[in-house]
Order: C-alpha cells, then sequence, then structure tokens
C-alpha cells in the first residue's frame, strides 16, 4: 500500500494548488482524479468560459469597427471555431497542472477515489494511505426538480461551452455569474436570449445599482430578462422545449431550442465515503474549523465541499492555508469578508465587501462615493463609457466596506480595493495614492474622493 | 481690476484639477488658458493618443478574427475617420473641463497670462490680482538642434496624432512612453516605422526585462529598433526626409516620409514673467518646495514647470496638494519614489518604484519575482499571453521597491502596486489578499510569491 504524508482527492484549482504547497513544503504528496487535471474550472468553467466571452468580445469588436474608424465586410463568427478555441485553451491549461505536478513531483492517481476509515483512500480498488487527507472533491451544476437535466434541450453549464450547434434561441435560468455570462455569449453570438431569474434583480448578489447597469445594458443589447419568475415545468417533447415561466401577471409558456440551467452548485459529497468515516455533513457541505479540518483528524475539506464561497480562488487560498497548518506554519484564518467576486461577461463586474444594502442593513452609518466611467478620459478614449465604481466607507471609522464595480475591465482592478481592505487602509490613503492617467484606475480614487466630497471630475 | 483668492495659470491637469480643489475649499478662483481648456494632455496628448491606440488595437483584432474563431473579409482602416475620431474624443473631454468650470464657478479667462510683480497677471493688457499665483504652465515637444521641427516632415506629437495622410515610412526618434506609443500606432496601421534610440535600449526609463520583451514584441511586429543611435542630421530638401543615423557601427542615411522627435518636453517657462517676479527657475524647471511654493511668496508652481516627474497624474496630484495646503490643510508631501508610470502601446507597460537595475545601483539586496503572463489562465483565455509581472522587495526590511509590468490591460493593473507600497505592505501580506481567478492581477500575487518561492503555478 503506497503511503503518503497528503493525499488531495480532486484537482480542482483547491486541489492542485494545495497539492503544490505541499510538495513546496517538503511533503510526499498525490493527488487523485477521477476526470482530466484541474477539475471544473480549468476544463468545464472559469478558463473555457472566459476564451468563449473573448471570442464574443472581439466580435463585438467586429461588428463596431465603425466606432473606431475601421471597415470590414461580413463579420461572421464560425460557432465551431469558438468552441474549438475554447477547448484547445481548456487542455492547454490541464496539460499545464499536470506539468506541474511532475515538475514538483505529485504522483497523480487517475481513478475514482473513496475516504476510508483509517486515513486511507481506495482509488478502483487500490488502497492508499496518508498521515492527512485533503478532500477537494468540488461541485457541479445544480438540478432543479422542476428543470431536469437531459444534457441535450435542458443542460448545465457543462454542455453550454460544447454544444455542437448554435442554439436559435435559448432560455438561461438563474442569473448568477455563470447564467449571465452565457447570456452574454449568446447573445453576441446571435442567439436570442432570455434571462429568467427567481429574485427581483439580475446578479441578485451584487449592490442593487450594479444589477440595475447590468440590466440596462443586457437589454440595450437584446437580452430579454425576466425577474421574479420562475420556471415551472419544462415540455421537451416536441422540436424544442416549452417551458412554463411564473410571473406575478401569471403564467406563460416560452418557447427555444435550449433551456440553461444556471441555478447554483451542488457539493460533490455524495459516493465519497464521508459516511464511512463520519465526517460531519451540514447543508450540503462539508463542516471544517477555519484551518479546514473536519471532525475527523487527519482529513481536511477546501473548496466548494466547504460552506466558504463557491470560487476558485477561495479553493485555491483555502487549499495553501490548509497546507501550511498542517506543516506548522503559523496561519492566519481566511477572511471570507474580504474575497472579491467576478463576472465576466460586458460590461464585467467586479466587486468585494458588503454591498449598500447589506451594510444598510447591518445599521451601519456609511459614507458613499460613485463615479461613472462617462466622466473618464481613458473610459472615453477606449469606448467604454458604460458603467462605474461605486464605494462604500463606514463614516465613524473610516473602514473600507464595500466596493462595487461594472464596466470593462473592472475584473482587474478589484485587486486594489482588496489588497487596500486587508492591509485596513483609510479612504484618505486610497485618494492619495496617485493613480496614474489615464486609466480606468482612476475611478477608484475618484469613487473615494467622492464619498468624502472631494471629487474633480463629476 | 478683478481679484481673485487664487489664479491658475494654464488649464492642463495640473491647472484646472488646482482649480476645482481650489473652488471645492471655498477659493474664488481663476484660470487663464491661451488655447484649449484642458491643456497638452487633454487636447493633444494622454486622451488623443489613446483613442488613436484603441483603434489600432481594435484594428489587431479585425487583422487575427480567425484566432478567435471569426471571419471578416476586407479589414480596413480608414485613417482619417480614425484621427477624426480621436479628435472627437479630446474635444468632449476639453468640453467636459469647460463644464467642469462653470460648475465650480471657476472664471475662465482666454488669453495669454504673463506674470507680475505684487501677486498680479496680466492677460492680454488686463490685469488680475489673487492672494496666490499657480504656474502650471506645463511643457511642449523638446527640439533637438539637430533636429529642428518643421511641422511637416519633421514633426512633434502635436502633428503626429493629426496628420492628414498617413506616411508609408516613418522614423521615430526617442523612446520613451511618446515615441513607442506612435511607433506602435502607426505600424499598426501599416507604417513602416523605425524607431532610433539614443541610449542602448528603448523605454530607457523601464526595467531591463521589460525592455527587452517590448524590444522582442516590436520586432516581431515589423518595427525596427536601432539603440545607441543618433539622428545627426535631417534632410528635407527632397520628396521625403533623409536622415543620417550614427550607429556604433558608423553613418546610414534612412529615407522616410516623416520624422517624429520624441525626445522629451521642454518645459513652457519662457515669456510668463518669471525673470520680472524674481522667480528662480534651474534647468529648464522652476523651483519650489514640498508645497509648491516659489520663491517668492504668493507664487506657486506645479507639473511639468517643476522637477518632478513630467506626467498628468503628477501635475494633477500636484495641483490638489498646493491648493490644501493654501487652505491650510495637513498635507503630507508627495512621495516621488511611487509615482505610477503607463505606456500604451501594445504590450501595455506600467511600473512604480525601483527597476532592478536601480535597486542593485543602490547596493540594495533584493529577492525579485517574475511571473509570466504565459502561464496565467486568463491570459491563454484572451490570447494575452504576452508579458510578465515583475516585482522587487528588499530582503532585509521586506519593502516593496518596484513593480514592472509588461502585457495587456496592465495599466489598470499597477494601482495596486501604488496603494500597496503607499501602505507599507510586506510581500506575504499581497500573497495572502485573495486575489480573484481568472484575471490577469492573479500574476501580481505569483510574482511575489515567486520572489518568496511560493509561486504556485511555475
Amino acid at each position: 500500500m503506497s503511503k503518503y504524508d497528503i493525499i488531495v482527492l480532486g484537482s480542482g484549482p483547491g486541489g492542485y494548488v494545495a497539492a503544490i504547497r505541499a510538495s513546496q513544503l517538503g511533503f510526499k504528496t498525490a493527488i487523485i482524479e477521477k476526470e482530466s487535471l484541474g477539475g471544473i474550472c480549468l476544463n468545464w468553467g472559469c478558463i473555457p468560459t472566459k476564451a468563449l466571452l473573448k471570442s464574443a468580445q472581439v466580435f463585438e469588436y467586429l461588428k463596431h469597427a465603425e466606432d473606431y474608424g475601421l471597415k470590414v465586410k461580413d463579420a461572421e463568427h464560425d460557432f465551431d471555431a469558438v468552441v474549438k478555441r475554447s477547448r484547445g485553451v481548456a487542455e492547454g491549461m490541464s496539460n499545464g497542472v499536470k506539468f506541474l505536478m511532475k515538475k514538483n513531483k505529485i504522483d497523480v492517481i487517475e481513478g475514482y477515489g473513496k475516504l476510508k476509515t483509517g486515513k486511507k483512500i481506495d482509488v478502483d480498488g487500490t488502497e492508499y494511505s496518508a498521515d492527512h487527507i485533503i478532500i477537494a472533491t468540488g461541485a457541479r451544476s445544480r438540478e432543479l426538480p422542476s428543470l431536469p437535466q437531459d444534457g441535450k434541450k435542458v443542460i448545465g453549464y457543462r454542455q453550454a461551452m460544447s454544444l455542437e450547434n448554435q442554439p436559435k434561441k435559448m432560455i438561461v435560468v438563474g442569473s448568477g455569474a455563470i447564467g449571465v455570462e452565457f447570456a452574454y455569449f449568446y447573445n453576441s453570438m446571435g442567439t436570442e436570449v432570455t434571462i429568467v431569474e427567481y429574485l427581483d434583480k439580475i446578479v441578485p448578489v451584487e449592490d442593487d445599482e450594479v444589477s440595475k447597469q447590468l440590466e440596462r445594458s443586457f437589454k440595450k443589447n437584446g437580452i430579454k430578462i425576466m425577474t421574479s419568475a420562475e420556471v415551472t415545468s419544462v415540455d421537451t417533447s416536441g422540436k424544442g422545449v416549452k417551458a412554463t415561466v411564473k410571473t406575478k401577471k401569471g403564467e406563460e409558456v416560452l418557447e427555444a431550442d435550449v433551456v440553461l440551467s444556471a441555478v447554483g452548485i451542488k457539493s460533490n459529497i455524495e459516493n465519497i465515503g464521508l459516511e464511512d468515516v463520519g465526517i460531519v455533513v451540514d447543508r450540503d457541505k462539508i463542516i471544517v474549523n477555519d484551518y479546514y479540518q473536519t471532525n475527523i483528524p487527519g482529513y481536511y475539506a477546501i473548496g466548494d465541499v466547504t460552506p466558504g464561497q463557491a470560487l476558485a480562488h477561495v479553493a485555491s487560498a483555502e487549499g495553501i492555508l490548509c497546507v501550511e497548518k498542517i506543516a506548522g506554519m503559523h496561519v492566519e484564518a481566511l477572511d471570507y469578508g474580504n474575497i472579491p467576486g467576478c463576472t465576466y461577461c460586458t460590461p464585467e463586474i467586479a466587486s468585494v465587501g458588503l454591498t449598500e444594502e447589506q451594510a444598510k442593513a447591518q445599521g451601519l452609518d456609511v459614507k458613499i462615493g460613485k463615479f461613472p466611467f462617462s466622466a473618464s478620459g481613458k473610459a472615453s478614449a477606449g469606448g467604454n463609457k458604460e458603467g462605474f465604481v461605486k464605494v462604500i466607507f463606514d463614516a465613524k471609522y473610516g473602514e473600507w466596506l464595500g466596493c462595487h464595480m461594472i464596466g470593462a475591465g473592472v475584473t482587474d482592478m478589484i485587486a486594489e480595493a482588496v489588497l487596500g481592505r486587508k492591509l485596513e487602509t483609510t479612504g484618505h490613503e486610497v485618494l492619495k495614492a496617485v493613480h496614474p492617467h489615464p486609466t480606468m484606475s482612476e475611478a477608484v480614487m475618484e469613487a473615494v474622493a467622492a464619498a468624502y466630497d472631494e471629487v474633480i471630475h463629476l
């Protein structure tokens, strides 16, 4: 029986990052993967969707070439080639992880791993043991009882990024990051898209003003949006799909070629032996402490199977922290209040911390500043005047409670807010950090200035 | 004679920002401008060049549409329309400043202002007085004796952004930000471009590795580069221009339609009455203290006429600080060691702090980390694998000495380093600030990790 210091079950951005850090810290490490190295993120999530979205964004430039003093004839997309490019990018990244495993001398065990008592894992009949076992099995698309996925007409994100034929009409159920990214992508490609959202606004976790801005932008681009709406049943018996949608006004039936169900995720905690080992699970999540230790010594869990935000960067951070703690390093618990979230449709969305609604619900006295990109020189020059940066400070103590951005390139701009908040910056320090001109990032400085009535360009 | 609290001479990004801040702080304020509100930056600098560069970048997408699974026929640019768009953007921004002046109740005095003793300014025969006079007259393209600008065949940046016809061949003398931005733009548009740089590398103020990366990229795109080279004379008597270039190998004569002289700037300190008032000038700059006070009480100077970096954001920061000090606010002197610099060609360049060469020349013991975008998932998905982030830390005290970036979108990413350095972050704090996945900004975190031998994706 092979014995390791650390075995990681699952090779997504939680698992493979944990394995690399473990190897760096001198642990003999193995990683178990039943499918492709890199997990959903690299193969069916973050990365291939960004490739699709890039094609869509470039296609928008082609369609609007005249706005930039350019001319093209017959701008077309080759749906097949767009999907193929995306798959190629995913494959390249997965190979990259393979290379990293090899470089870091991590044993890759292919197969289906099942936890056993005594810190063992069975992989398709072969047993492995380790001093520490890290569960990083991730999550999958959640299925609603009213919306069973058949993978053809009612699909999840996985099929949505590798359809053989572009649908003419699509219904996207759910408007979180995954839902709106696909809605944007397919709309750009020429599919008629309707979003059906159960809550009263799209991108429901975002600040209200961000949701409103995205809704305006999407509607302007021809995406239909139904909020406070629910798909109660689907009929896939005919040529396409008929979806019955219940709204406040009553019921209506929408027809489409495909319904994409993007209503959240479901942790992969079944059939991995949790019950055998006695690991405590609550509401679809494995319960862990600040160092990702489960209730059973020697078993840890990170990523989407734990209660933190189900995001790749959270999983990676958890993986590193978990391993560093095992190594006896002094580690500071992750601050789940300072995790950025990004959505990569156009306009992009990036945010961290409290929304205005959350801050007010907590009874906090806030100072709010907002700077629209319409007032930014760089945004004008780049043709990116849509969107804004909004910042929220605690009026009494000056704490930077939240930062909410919507617009071009904001997913690369939110890091400033994350670092600033981590370093417990005040607004005036942000204001006096000289932001380069002309950049979109000036909008952060100006939004802060607006919160303190010192804004220049408004 | 009209009397003001504050009069600002010059309405560039130093002057107009100072005027707005002055008005916010309750000062009766006027601003004097001889040409267009917004100065060079808005009208002939930062903003219109970014508009041109955006057209070039979109044109690159058109030319490489197939890389994204897209198809176009006959991708062309309309040089006239490209320039017109840029002029339109500049005009819009200048009108924006006009609006801001009105909104802030700042009197705009059109005309040529000349300083007088007794805190007075003469504007074309009319005299104005103020308690405080801020000189913000900026700078212009520097002329070399060997390269006199005739505005037709030997031009400065101003003509370069509004040529009526696209030149077939262009020589760009000087490879600072202005030089390489125009080199990139014209090369993208199909002009045959040769860069002639006096020093031994292009973008000479940048870290050596950044210069090398840009040189590789430019050469790959067909730009010719001559370093350690000097234009000793130009002959404009024929149809085009013949430029004699002296290199280590000897002399050669290059022919072109146009020579762009981009060899730096010259302060606008002549004929504005400095001598009459007795304001001390040294090596083309007005000498000021930490609060921008000249040697004569009541006269201040900010922006390109002072010794700090000749950058729009420096001028704005100086303007705000100058006025806040006049208002009796507690102000902290600007840290000129934490000013970011940006160059907007493709790949973009952004940097702050010491280069590796500077740090070593200062005898500092450094930890260096570098993360190439080729190892970034977002960069792969976006087709932006060129470039890297390089960070430099003091090995002993952990101070973040410098950050150097080259690649797509880095000009919006440098703000994180500026704020982090202002807040005296350590590397580990950057590392433990969770950067969102997948973004280009992860490269900052990974470069820091590389400096501390904790990099994951290399």
